[in-house]
This record gives C-alpha cells, structure tokens and sequence, in this order.
C-alpha cells in the first residue's frame, strides 16, 4: 500500500502529520508513504525514524495553501502547492491513496478538477462516520458539493451503502434521507425528489425514508444522506455540542464530587476517546477513483495515523469496485436528469 | 394577558397541557388562559383547580390535528381543529397570545394562511434559545420557512437582533451567518446573497459574518441566521446529541464510581434540568401580529408553564412594536428583490 501524506495540511503541520506517518508505517509493514511539502520542513521530524526510513519518501513541492485561502483561487495562483502534487501522484497511479488534513475545499477541488471520477459517478461526495447508540453510521456529503441534484444524493446512498457495509461492517444497511420532519411531504424540493428516487429504486427495501436532526444519535439508520451544506453543519454541531457538555458536565462534576473526583475525570476522558472528532480517522471523499481520505484540519500525530490506516483498509476492501458494480446495480430509475 | 393555549396539541396531551396552565396562572395573577380544544377531555383536569378557575376558560372544539398529519391537508379536512382556533382567537383579539405544543407546521401554516404578519414582514419565522458557553443565543429560522429568499434572512437578523436584545438582554448583539467556513465566498448562492445584504445594511457593524456548525456553543455571537431546513435540523441534532451524551456519560460513570455515584447522578440531573430541550419554554414564531409560540411535542406541565411566562415577557417587552420599528429603521437596501 502506498500512500501520499499532505504534509503542509492541516492546523499543526507539518510536525505532528509526519509523527504520524512513521507510527502508521511503523504499525504496518506493508505501508509506504510519501510526503508531500517542502523537504527542508519534513526532514527534521524525518531523523528519529531511521528503522521505518527507506518506507518513507519525501516529495518535494515549494508551495503549501493555507486553511483560510480560497480554495479553486489558491490552486490555480500556487501550481507547486503539496495538495496538488497529492492529486497529481493519485492521477499518475504512483500512490493508490492521499491523505490531507488541510484545507477541505481545495482537496475536494483538487479532485474535481482532475475529474478522476470512479465509473457512473455524478459527483463524489465525503463521507462522515458518526457515533450513535447502535453503532456507527456514515453522514454524506458533508462539504464536497453544496448544491446537489436528487441524483447525486441518491448515489450518495448508493456509496454510503457500500462503505456501511465494507467499512462499519454493516450487514444490510438502512439508508435514511436527512429532512425536516418524517412525513414524506416534508421538506424542500430537492428532499421530495430525492424521496421518490429512493423509492422507486432498486434500494427502496434498505430506504427508511426521512429522518430528523435527532434520529442520528439513536441509530435509526446506518447511511445518512443530505447535501454537503446541511451535512457539514451537522457535523460541525455534533463536534461543537459534543465539546460544550464535556465542559458543562466536567464543570458541574468537578462541583460535586470529592474523593472520587479524579475517577470522574477518567471516565469523561474516556468519552473524549472515544468520541472526539478530532481523534477521528479522516473522511473519504467517495466516488474517486483512487482513495482520498480527508482529515479534521485540527489532526494531530494519533488522527493521522488513524486516516493513513484507514486508508488502507478501504485499499483492501475493494470499496472502489463494490462501488462501481452497485452503481450499475442500482441506477437512477425516476427523476429529472440534468 | 390573555393567552390561548392549544389543549390537544403535543404528545402527552391534554392532562399535562392543562396541568401547565394551572401552573401558570396560579403563579402569575395577571394571566388568563383559555384552554382551546374537546371539553370533555379538558375539565376532568380543571377539577383540582378551583382557587384559580376564573382565569382558566375552556374554548370548546370538535377537532384536533395530531403529529403526524400534513399540515395544510389537515387544516382543511379539520376546520374546527385547536390550533386554528386558536389563531382565529389571535385574529379576533380575543387574545394576545397562542401557545401550542401541536403539529408545527400546522401552527405555522395556520399563521400563513391568515397573514397574520406585522407591518413590514416578508415572512415570519421561529427563533429557537440554544445554550452556549457565554449564555443564550438565538437561531433562526428553526423550520417556518425552509426555502427562504436572502431578504428573508436578512429580516431574521433583525427580528432576531431585537429578539436578543428584549428577551435575552443582550446589550448590542451579534449577528452571524450559518454556513461551512468561515470565509466570505463559501456556501451556497442563498448564503452569499444574505452575506451580501447584511454587509450593505445597516445592520453591518453587528454582523460577523459566518460562523460554522461548531461555533454555535462557544456563544461566537448572539443571532444566528440560517434557513428553516438547516436551523430545524441544527436544533433536533443538538437535542439527540445532548440526548446521546447524557446517556454515555451515564454509563461511564456508573461503571468508574463508587460511593459518590449518586452525586455524580445528581450533577448531571442538574445538567439535563438546565439544558433539556423538553423543559425549554417554547419557541416565538417571530413576525406575527401577535405572539405565537411553538412548544416542543414532548412538552409536560413544565414546559407549557415555562412556554406561557415568555409569552408574557414576550408582551411585556413590546417586541412586536420594536421589531416593526426596526425593520423601518434596517430596510433591505441590496440584493435581488422578488
């Protein structure tokens, strides 16, 4: 498995993303990965790693776009910028994997550019895994297309059926449509729209239909899907409420309790494991042909290692070919075609 | 102050609606309350109330919508249904106020059809309190309207500006744009425009752009503007992972104390008493000619008491005629108009 590290993306780069490249490679032997960014930068976290050393190259590029630039200006104004040279490495078939924690939209971007779509794929779509009751389920899109059509939604569910299945282990994944209230009339039109396509597709058995903001956390469904506004929203405020009661509930039991105060703190910092996003392995960016993990920009040393391993059990579970088979499996059978 | 309360709308209805009411006017002696719905089903709750039955009426009809209807369908098939006449009691002011914990949207619809709106309003919508790390901040629109125009937006801004202002006593409050980044040009046309708008108005030194999903707790600003499809979703995800997280730290705390566990229940019973969307007060479809306020459909006696005290904050702070003032004082002064 070889795999190309952006190691200028991200909040903390390029320090902890390399620290975490030599603990990925460190862990599986099989892994090789390239980073890429500027060499005088990566080399100096390079010289603890001499035992993982020949697994680990560096691909040298001048330019790095920030978190704050705007992503189709930035590519086009720095053509030497490490998420490019990512892509690139991806187009020529020298890595089957890219891996960033930098700026989302330029790596998304980078990609539709290139078109390097997987066969009878409209639009690629990241996806999310969140926690729920029951397990995890996946969230798609949350941020590579803002303004989809009912088609491109319902090959989300399509997409996010394979990854539920291949990915979280899934046996027949239940697809649910995030919507405003569970009535099917609800919503706007692109909702309904996609509604009757899910229904009078071949997936309608796996389709629950809508589900509310309140439904994901109870795991009423194993695929969520919703468009890359809605989708980034929800995350962003799963993240953000999942960070206020861990501050309110640390505060209020720091106030209560006396002697068994510190096993208090163990056990929320236990959540914090578990849960915490920033922790997360990185979200792929589905409908790519290749693998393009995408990570929190806030990834440190463990996130990385995480996204690179994930990375690599996408590479061996043929997710790309079960995706490319399904799409054929289930087509569009209703609807408005562009 | 004189308020409808719809006595056949929400889940538990109608033992703990009536309870809330009972509540209510015994604990404001200026309040009066007219239970609106079956007669029958209502007075066996009044028996306990006699010291305060003067200030409870019952409006007696036939009807009643439940949850799961269509709105619209559901207001014509049932004209003698509880949350239009409720509205129609607004309309004659007969009342100053309607509260209901019924089907939404067709309390929404209800208010729509009679275009019931103040002076100046394009379209009114519901603004829902979220807790935050520095105090309440109020989203809007939370499900009235999910395909607003960007003038629409921008009125919620200022109807919610005077919403913090009256209500949440915020001195000189701060309006920000939902969105998936923080920089100007991310997000959807609609989000663009609306951006566009507020930063030619006059509203512009209060406006801080967008905020994302996460910011929403760290109390980045005051008034969030978002429309009906993301602020509804936005608010049930907040719920289901406070919900989610509740029941998690639970659980991890029971299994990591001992002797102090029933404290550590203690502290986080305070947590849901304080943060529990269940027991939140309602929240005002801001816009009306009156004061409409939409209660959660798993709302109890606590809730319907709390949801009739800020319709009565609500009258008393005069918001309608400060938001009519400052909808003159902040026109929309860009953007395409219909």
């Amino acid at each position: 498995m070889h795999i190309a590290l952006d190691a200028m993306g991200g909040d903390y780069a390029p320090g902890p993303i390399v620290a975490g490249a030599i603990r990925a490679v460190q862990k599986d032997a099989e892994l090789r990965v390239v980073l890429v960014g500027d060499q005088a930068q990566i080399e100096p976290h390079l010289a603890q790693a001499q035992a993982v050393r020949d697994r680990l190259d560096v691909f040298h590029c001048t330019q790095a776009i920030t978190m704050e630039e705007t992503p189709v200006v930035a590519l086009r104004k720095k053509p030497d910028n490490s998420i490019s040279r990512c892509w690139q490495l991806l187009a020529e078939r020298k890595v089957e994997a890219i891996v960033s924690a930098g700026n989302t939209g330029a790596m998304v971007a980078g990609g539709l550019r290139l078109r390097l779509f997987l066969k009878g794929v409209r639009r690629p779509g990241i996806a999310a895994t969140l926690p729920t009751l029951k397990g995890p389920c996946v969230l798609l899109d949350v941020g590579a297309n803002v303004n989809p059509k009912p088609e491109d939604l319902f090959q989300y569910g399509v997409m996010g059926t394979m990854y539920a299945k291949q990915i979280l282990k899934k046996d027949k994944p239940l697809i649910g449509l995030m919507n405003v209230g569970s009535e099917e009339q609800k919503g706007h039109d692109l909702a309904k729209e996609t509604q009757t396509l899910f229904k009078n597709s071949s997936l309608k058995d796996n389709f629950i239909g809508n589900v509310e903001g309140r439904d994901i956390t109870k795991g009423v469904c194993d695929v969520i899907v919703t468009d890359g506004f809605v989708g980034n929203v929800v995350l962003k405020v799963c993240e953000g409420v999942f960070d206020f009661f861990m501050k309110m509930a640390g505060k209020e039991l720091l106030g209560a309790l006396d002697k068994e105060k510190h096993l208090a703190e163990g056990a929320l910092q236990n959540l914090v494991k578990r849960y915490d996003y920033h922790e997360h392995g990185g979200a792929p960016l589905l409908g790519i042909d290749g693998i393009c993990i995408i990570c929190h920009g806030s990834s440190k040393e463990r996130a990385i290692e995480n996204a690179l391993a994930v990375a690599a059990k996408h590479a061996q579970a043929q997710l790309n070919a079960l995706i490319v088979q399904e799409l054929e499996a289930s087509p569009v059978l209703a609807g408005t075609e562009e």
